[in-house]
Order: structure tokens, then sequence, then C-alpha cells
């Protein structure tokens, strides 16, 4: 099938774009129609595109930003103002994760906006949604002259796909139509290394690896965003050296991995793996961002003098830093280097699965059962999507290992994300079902995203943690602020008129609940698992005590 | 009872902001808890003010902007990064259309932001929120030194106040403790005119009334805002000249009036109101905004020539404008001006509500027939929230001159305004009752928000308007992207577990619902109207024709 326009000597702005997100890998575009936009959504739709529609701009923006973490690229397409503005926060998001999205928003045309100064969806001046998006994207761009339409469309595109990095292009609603002359598409840009400072890196970095007592290697979430998994991998197999994530990055190596050592989180990780990390004379980041939650909110005790610390930013190698190292290079660099392979040694390793239920079938449940359980239930198709809070730090000790990926803002932390994001992942990889683990809280935000679910026919599993509110500011500092409304959950399938749901209060519910959801019949199923209030896994309690310290002021104020 | 150090020489800065909200009028501040503002809103809980907590941050920013339009300031308090990006677009709908809103963000001490990088929530550097409510709001300051912190609280509140804009404080959260000295609120601000040009101005104004032929009056949005309705009222009771509003204004004035004649909305309107206003050859308008909607989608033919415009702007007579005339003096020179009389004449006067009920009680429900028995419905306790789209269009020809009050965003124009609106109108006005009137789009986004009146015991009744997608935008441009999964509305009371429903299929079941919805037991009423895809009103049939012409491409494009 073949996109209008795509061949020719004149090419329209609106075909050029789909074009072009076609070329990177982009399927699918989330959005939420308005006069603006309907326009290009029209192309979208008589394009090869499909144009995935959701109850509100925010379920749209998290679930853009899970395809791009997925794909490589990610795309929301909303309208001005109104639709625009809904998406700050989740292309916020983006940016401090780096996840590259691109923001498409429709805009008034150049003559409406002279002719007009009250158009409906306008802020303050015209230009002020363009203004606010330049704060939290890589790069942006109004199109408004036809004739730099392509190079600014490449521009924006290059720039999120390079710096992995939210972009923001505002179509006024009269330029779509446009046709222009067909130019070739810039290539991406990339960042080369200084050949010479590569090598002489490289070189320091592998004799101190090859002498060093006790070298561990972290995988950090940059590997994922710059597709350096698998060199990554290679230098973890040839090396033979243990092998860690942090919170963040969990997806990095399948938790099976005989070199995989387990989560380090700080103090919310287990013991025995803050140790041995903590404990050794050369850590290996590659990827990694230091971020509160990654280093266990600051408990983490990481000497930069033991650590060589590589990013798409910066390499650093003890005390000094080489520049024009790029990230890529000096991954490849590594996983060719002649080190010597170590011998399995007596490494921390995580948990497994296996027998770790205990217990009556009518014993009431409770986060560790629940997570226990859901030890045993991951297969290989299932991605993993968890929402800050609970749902996020009970699964440090969920041993994912078979499961396909794991996504989570782990470091921005906004909730709501995982059920909207379900619907990304899924469509981002059509053989794979969304376990979706996500507090009431944070389900009473985004979770009737679940109708956008039936409207696709997507069939996630989806665990709601009922305890009534935010348990993990209740760790901190409590009050009626932390209550939320008891709804239902299990009637949520009866209001959109699809779904299956459980209500599950003890462990034989849950077996049961877990049993129906294997059965895929094309839609989701909702497990609202009863908690107790104030129960809490044991990283969260961790956590909360670690918050508490940091929540209290600073006794010498910020003069 | 006494605010925390509300007397003595030294003050708390979270106990100071707590204070002058107080002294402004407002009794609820409305927001989600994040780690970075538990400490205010401890606070404020300990505080006489209550804290009302939404399902999510969006439904506060619009229950704060409902309720500052009511009470003539509204907070809305939130946490830094995933609370206060979530809260641009309303801030931005209160940018626009002049409500007076204070954003109040937590956010990290700066003893954190300079010893971590990475902390969570934090999108690109730590002032990328700061910078972003700069685009979005009237005045902005991050409460960074605790000696400023009195001054800056005054400035940016003055601010809101003066200009009825939304305004952003930041709270680090450790200022919040901060003992300070205690120093005189400053005044808020005003604008004063310069006496012998408002002198001037009147005598022109007064003179060409006077002596007009048709004048009309046009009573404007601003009025409300500015709390000028009672001196624009007796200037019309005074003076008898025929009296309008635009969609934006509705509420200006009791409908029931003798000198009311209808709402004006260009082509939109009823068709004897758009000729006798246009036919003025003195038309006065006060306070009133030029946009889109308001004219009609620019069916509106209004000449400048023959115009009065008076804005908190600009005051043009005729073809000239005279500089620093405030409108509240302009508004009262009017009131107190020596006009004569005019008798009661063959004006327009709005259908009113009688009689309108035709057809048998089986007839399958329509836009028409829901709105001709809802004028009958209202009553003089009910504040009626209307939603964009057509339940909003629907409304100009909803004699509400019973109602207490009509809000809708009719310039902004944001989709899923109306219940969380109903959540701050109610805890504005306890002694008032909300009629929300929402489409099902809209209700989807926003809708679960009835989760918090049932939280807080409010009892709106919420119209959706079950239609299957965005009508209004099938009238523009249909695609598939205009549809919606059918929810079965009436089941949203089981999953929150409170509230009554009921489906309206026919004139009957509408008439059995109002009349169980008129039943008062402190919970919301829901009625879910089942609609044909495409019954719409008549306004939106005008007004989907107007868009559609606008949608066309511009042939000479933007050069």
């Amino acid at each position: 099938m073949e996109v209008r326009g795509e061949t020719g000597r004149m090419v329209r702005v609106g075909d050029y774009l789909i074009e072009r997100l076609r070329a990177h890998g982009v399927d699918h575009i989330f959005g939420v129609p308005g006069d603006f936009v309907l326009g290009f959504m029209k192309d979208i739709e008589n394009s090869p595109l499909s144009l995935v529609t959701t109850c509100d701009e925010q379920g749209a923006g998290f679930a853009a930003d899970a395809y791009a973490r997925l794909r490589g690229l990610g795309a929301v397409c909303v309208t001005y103002g109104v639709g625009g503005l809904k998406v700050t926060n989740t292309t916020g998001q983006a940016y401090a994760e780096e996840s590259p999205v691109l923001v498409i928003s429709g805009a008034p045309s150049f003559s409406e906006r002279r002719s007009y100064p009250l158009l409906h969806h306008k802020v303050r001046t015209y230009d002020t949604q363009y203004k606010v998006f330049q704060h939290l994207t890589a790069a942006s761009a109004v199109i408004d002259e036809p004739e730099d339409a392509l190079r600014e469309i490449d521009r924006v595109l290059g720039a999120v796909l390079r710096l992995k990095r939210p972009g923001y292009l505002e179509l006024p609603r009269d330029i779509v139509d446009r046709e222009v002359p067909r130019v070739p598409p810039l290539p991406v840009p990339s960042d080369a290394s200084d050949p010479r400072t590569l090598e002489a890196a490289l070189a320091e970095a592998t004799a101190w690896i090859a002498s060093a007592r006790q070298p561990v290697i972290v995988l950090g979430v940059e590997l994922s965003r710059f597709d350096l998994i698998e060199p990554a991998m290679r230098f973890v197999e040839r090396s033979g050296i243990p092998t860690t994530v942090a919170l963040l990055d969990k997806s990095a190596i399948d938790e099976r991995h005989p070199s995989f050592i387990g989560v380090y989180a700080g103090a919310m990780g287990r013991p025995e793996v803050q140790e041995y990390v903590e404990g050794s004379d050369c850590l290996i980041q590659l990827g990694t961002l230091p971020t509160d939650l990654n280093l266990g909110v600051y408990t983490a005790h990481l000497d930069p003098a033991r650590c060589i610390d590589a990013t798409r930013n910066r390499l650093a190698v003890g005390l000094h830093t080489y520049e024009q190292v790029g990230l890529a290079d000096f991954v490849e660099g590594l996983a060719r280097a002649d080190l010597p392979r170590r011998p399995s040694g007596d490494h921390p390793r995580p948990p497994g699965a296996k027998g770790r239920t205990s217990g009556s079938p009518d014993d009431a449940i409770t986060v560790a059962a629940l997570f226990r359980r859901l030890g045993t239930f991951l297969t290989d198709d299932l991605i993993v999507l968890a929402d800050p809070g609970d749902a996020l730090f009970a699964a440090i000790d969920l041993p994912v290992y078979e499961a396909r990926d794991f996504l989570a803002p782990a470091f921005y932390a906004s909730l709501g994300f995982a059920v909207p994001a379900a619907i990304g992942a899924q469509l981002a990889r059509p053989n794979d079902r969304p376990l979706v683990l996500v507090g009431d809280g944070a389900f009473q935000m985004t979770g009737m995203e679940l109708s956008t679910c039936a409207r696709y026919g997507l069939d996630p599993i989806v665990i709601v943690l009922n305890n009534g509110g935010y348990t993990t500011e209740r760790l901190i500092l409590d009050g009626a602020f932390n209550d939320i409304q008891r709804w239902d959950y299990s009637k949520v399938p009866e209001v959109i008129g699809a779904g299956r749901a459980h209500r599950v209060e003890t462990a034989d519910d849950l077996d049961r609940a877990l049993a129906d959801a294997r059965r895929r019949d094309g839609q989701f199923v909702l497990l609202d698992v009863r908690l107790d209030t104030l129960d809490v896994s044991p990283a969260l309690r961790r956590l909360g005590e670690s918050l508490q310290q940091a929540a209290t002021p600073v006794p010498a104020g910020n003069e």
C-alpha cells in the first residue's frame, strides 16, 4: 500500500510527515481529535498508519511514551491549546526519561491568527503553546512556511531520534494540504567519537577491568533507548562479569541470565546486592541515570573513584573524563575488548520464583503474597507495566525474569502512566500482552482508558492495588488528603461494556482470578485486589523511611 | 477559630499564604497530594480552610476555576512536575477566560536542588515548571528567599485579584515552615482613571446614547469578573435600554428581566436577536470579549463606528479611544448618568419556558426535547454548568432565566470542564445545586470526578448527552476518530459506590428521571440520555456549518 504523494516531485506536507514517521517504524499515532487537527487526522486515517483515539489527551501522551520506549519512536497528535496543554506532563516525563515522543499539534492558520484576535483554544498569544513546549522538548517548530516544512520536520524528528527526547511540531491547519517540492530526507545526525580519544578511553577502561578484583556491570536505561542492549550483552557474556540493573532499567537484562545478581537500589534493594555492588573496585555503569530512585533515594554509596560511568553525555573513568566519546562506540569497544573470561563466581543471585508461595488459600491477600504469586504467574509473552507507588517498589523484588519487558516511569514518577501505557505497549508489540500493576489512586486518574483497550481489542491484565489511598505518601506524612473514595473496580467492565473483572480478597481468589486472566478472549481482565490500608511491600517501607527523613525541612534553610 | 501564627510579630510562610487566601474569601483549596507539597497540605488541614482532593489534578484545576468565577478567587494546590504540569491546561483556560486562580505548587528545596542532579519529578532544569507557568499566568514567583516570601505572595496574589488572571506560586518544601517577621499585607493595586478623560468619555457616550434611535446594551463577562453586575444593572434599569448577553456571559443578567432580548450569538443565535442587535445605531458593549464563539464564529456584523466598547483594557467610543479610563469608573458613570428612561418598546423577548413541551411520552428523546424540558425544570437554586459541544450550544436557546448562574468555558472551550467545575461551584455556593450539561466525549475525560462529589457529599444533577462521540466535530469533518466507546453511564454509581443514575430513552423516562433528581439525599444524580448520533440542536447545526467553512484551507496560504 502506498502513501498518497509518496512518489513524484511534489508532496503534501501532511503526507510527508506521515511518510517520515513510517520510515522510522511508527505504525500507530495516539490522540484526541479537535477542530484544528481534523484535517491531519483525516490524512492519518487515509494512510497506512492507525490512529488510536483515547478518552483524554493524557492517556494518548502516556500511550505514545510507552510505544516510543518499545519502538524507538512514538507520536501523539492533538488539537491546539485544550489538546496540547493536556500533554505537557506526559511530554515532561518523556523528556526526563529519554523517551522519543513526537508531539504533533494542530493549530490555527496564520491568516486566522492575523484576522481574529480571540479564536477559541487561544491562551495568551498565538505562540503560547509553542513557548511552553520549548521548555519540554529537545526541538520544536511551528511549520509556518511551506517552503521550510520538510526541512523543519526533518530537523525536529532528527533531534528526537538522536537525543531520545520529545519534540514538538505545530501544524497550522492550512499547511497540511500544501504541496511542496520533494527533497531527500535529511539523515538523522549522529554523534561521532574522536578516534584517538575513544582508543585511549577503551585502553584505560579495559586495563582496569582486567585487573579488578570484583568488577560489576550496571546496565542502564540508555542502553534500551539507544538500541545498545545487544553489544552490552555481548560484553556481559564475553567477560562473565556479574551484572545488575537499577529499577528504571529493569528490562535491560533477562533476569534468568547466570551473570545477573538482582536489582540494585541502594538500601531499598536486597542487602546482599547493595553490599556486592558497593564493594566493587570497578563498577562499570553503562547508560545509567543517577536519579534519586535509581540510587535508593540517595542511600547508595557509589564512589566515583571506583566507577567507570558511560552515558550519552559523558564518559568518566575514575575521577577524570574523556570528551567526544559516544556511548555506542564505547559499549561496542568493550564488547570487542580482549578481556579474560571470569569464572562463574559466588556473586548474589535473584531469589527466583519457585517455591515462594505459602500460607492457606483463605488467608487475606497481602502485597507480599500478591507479588510472590505474580512471580510464578509471569510468562515470557507478558510486558510488565508498573505505575509509581508500591506497584513499582514491590516490583524490585518481583522476579520478572520470565517477562519480555518492564516499563515504569521510575524517575519522573507520574501517577496514572501504566493503564494508558498498556495501550501503547500492546500496539507496539502485538504478540505480547501487558500486565499492569497500578495503585488505586493512579487508577482513578487514568484507569478508565481501559475503554480505549476495549475499543481496539486489547487485552491487558490489570492488577489494581486497592488500599484506599496514596500509601506511599502515608509513610511520609499522613492526613485525610491521602484518602480516596473506595471504588468497586470490579464494576468497571459494566460501565465500559467490555472486559472481565474479579474481586480478590484471599490467596484463593487470586489463584482463580489469575487462572481466568490467563484465558484470552480479546478483552481486558481487571483484578480488584483488596488490601489493608497500611499493608506495604518491604521495599516501600524502606523507601518511606528514607523519604520521611528527606521531607524533614533542612535546618540550615536555603540561604 | 484562629490561624496559627495570625497574631504576633513572626509568621510562618505557609500560614501567611493561608491567611491571605482567607482574607480574600477563599474557604476551599483543590488539589492532589504529592511528597513535595505534603507539608503545606498539612498546614491547610490544620487551618480553617478545607482541602478538597480530586481524582486527578485536571479535576482540581477545573474545580478551582469554577470556584474562582463564583467567589472572586480560587486556588489549586499540587506537587512539583507531575502535579504542576497536569494543570497547565486548566490554567490556560483561566488565563483566556479571566478567571482568578492561584496555582500553588510544592517543589524541592534549594538545598536539594543543589545537592541532587536528578530528583524525581524533575523535567529538564529545576525551573522548567516555573518557566512554563510564566507563559500561562499574569504573575509568578518561586519563593526562594524567606525574607521576600510575604512580599512575593502579596505581589502574585495582587496581580491575580487585579487582573483576574491566574498566578503561580512555587513553594520549595523547606520554605513553608520558615518563620519570618510579619509585615502589613500590600493592598491590591487598582487601575485609577484619569478624571478629566473619564469625564470627557462619559459626556460623549451619554450624549450619543441619549440621542440614539435604537441603543442596545451588551453585558459582558468582565462585569461578573470585576464585580460590576450591580452598577451595570442600575444602568439597565434606569435607562430602560434593551439588553443582551453573549454565550460566555450568559449569567450576567436575570433572563426574566423585562429589558432582556435574548442571547446574541451572530448567526448562531435567534435571527430576531441578531437583526435587532446588528440594527442598533449605538451598541453599548460593557466588558465583552470579541471571541469567535461570542461573535457566532464571526457571523456577527458589528460596525465599530456604531459601538461603545468598554473593556478592562480599552474604551472605544465609535472610532476613537480614550486612554486611562477604568471599566469600573465608566460603568459607574453610566449608572449615574442623567439619561431619559426609555419606554418598554417592541424589542425581541426570549421565548420563555412555558408551553414548550409537546409530543407523546413514548417519543424517543431528542436534544431539542431534552432542552425544552430542562427549560421548565430549572429553579432558582440551580447553577447550570455546560461543557463545550452541543451541551453548550443547545444552551443558547435554553431559557435559564430561572437559574442562579451559568458557567461555561465558551471561549477557551476545553472539554471536560463541567463535572469537576460542579465540585468547585457547589462548594463556592453551598446553598445552590449544580446542573451539569456534558457530552459523552467530555464525560469520558473527567466524569469520574463524580467520585469527588461522593467524597464530599455534593449532589449535582449530571445530564450526559450520550451520542457515541464528538458530534460537534462530525459536522466539520467526520471519521472514525470522532467515535468513542459507548459506556453505560448509568452504571457509574456502582463503580463509585454512591450516586443514583437513570437511563433516559424517551420523553417519559426523562420526566421520571428529573422527578427523582429533584429529590435531594446528598448524592449526585446522573441521567444517561441516549441520543441519536447525529441529533443536534439547531444552534450546533448552524455552528457546524460555519466552522466547516472556516476549516476550508485558505486558498492564498499564509505567505
